[in-house]
């Protein structure tokens, strides 16, 4: 997997297959919202370990049932492939836990 | 919730309402598969989190995708309405993330 | 445990008993930085834990080996000894584990 | 990393850099014990992380504080590098955690 930053039709472009995300500047971001504190937080394990298979990390705030994550690649200063298969992950795991 | 141990036809009846579980010597058993590993710890964060508010705590196995739960009360040498309470809090978190 | 909102008096004396935590604007927070991203997150797991024991949850951002914690008590808009209590716990899992 | 099965003398070798384990049967065994739950939960998660990471899982037991391990590479049907690993990096993480 390459670290080369996307170019926004790139990113225009991958964000159709990625329902819920969207760019916020310079990051890729979602809010999900869970029944629970349980539940929220057990998702967080669950990509707590994709972000290690992954070798990529997200940055995420969470309030109680609610979780905000936004994506981006550190060393390139922008958006990458490796964020895209993050949010792909995320959402598939989001998805079948639902 | 009292820490009484439950006698035999307790058990029984109570074991009707818990799908999946079952008497195994002096424990109530039940095993879940997952699709993969991420998803049976992160059910176990989930339950790891309900056995800190009940203060009751399972023996539990896991290897993979498998998860198999043992519950029974120490102090009082056999079941309680604590592990009742347990089961039914798992089944529920169980049918609510399929 | 109550929850009523402690004066600025009252907080500053209490912060004295916990070092790393500051008032900013009307929560308090600390930064906490480890090792890599499997402690960061395995330190959240134990402080998920003690949340759900407390009824009392923080906003946290984690990205990658970085957590900073900010607490207050939304349904009093300010800070109660729920928050306190929570940062207590916390400090002492914190130097435990170090 | 291979997975060919280790002959008896190469795991006696491996298991004196390995303090704590020892082969019970045709499994790499160790018991930890912990100073409640929540540490023995958040250390399982440690090492759920960098089983995702190796791709290779344990048989794990918890009840309350105590944490059983057991260790080999079910497609040899014996132990392999990839449980040395395993056992290594567990070692790493707990020495570092206390």
């Amino acid at each position: 997997m390459t670290s080369k930053k996307l170019s926004d039709g790139s990113i225009t472009q991958e964000l159709k297959g990625l329902p819920g995300w969207s760019l916020a500047g310079d990051v890729l971001e979602r809010t999900f919202s869970f029944t629970d504190f349980m539940e929220a937080f057990s998702f967080m394990t669950e990509m707590a370990m994709v972000s290690e298979q992954l070798h990529h990390h997200p940055e995420w705030t969470n309030v109680y049932k609610t979780l905000t994550i936004r994506l981006s690649t550190h060393d390139i200063g922008g958006i990458s492939e490796k964020d895209i298969e993050w949010a792909t992950r995320c959402n598939q795991r989001f998805n079948q836990s639902m």
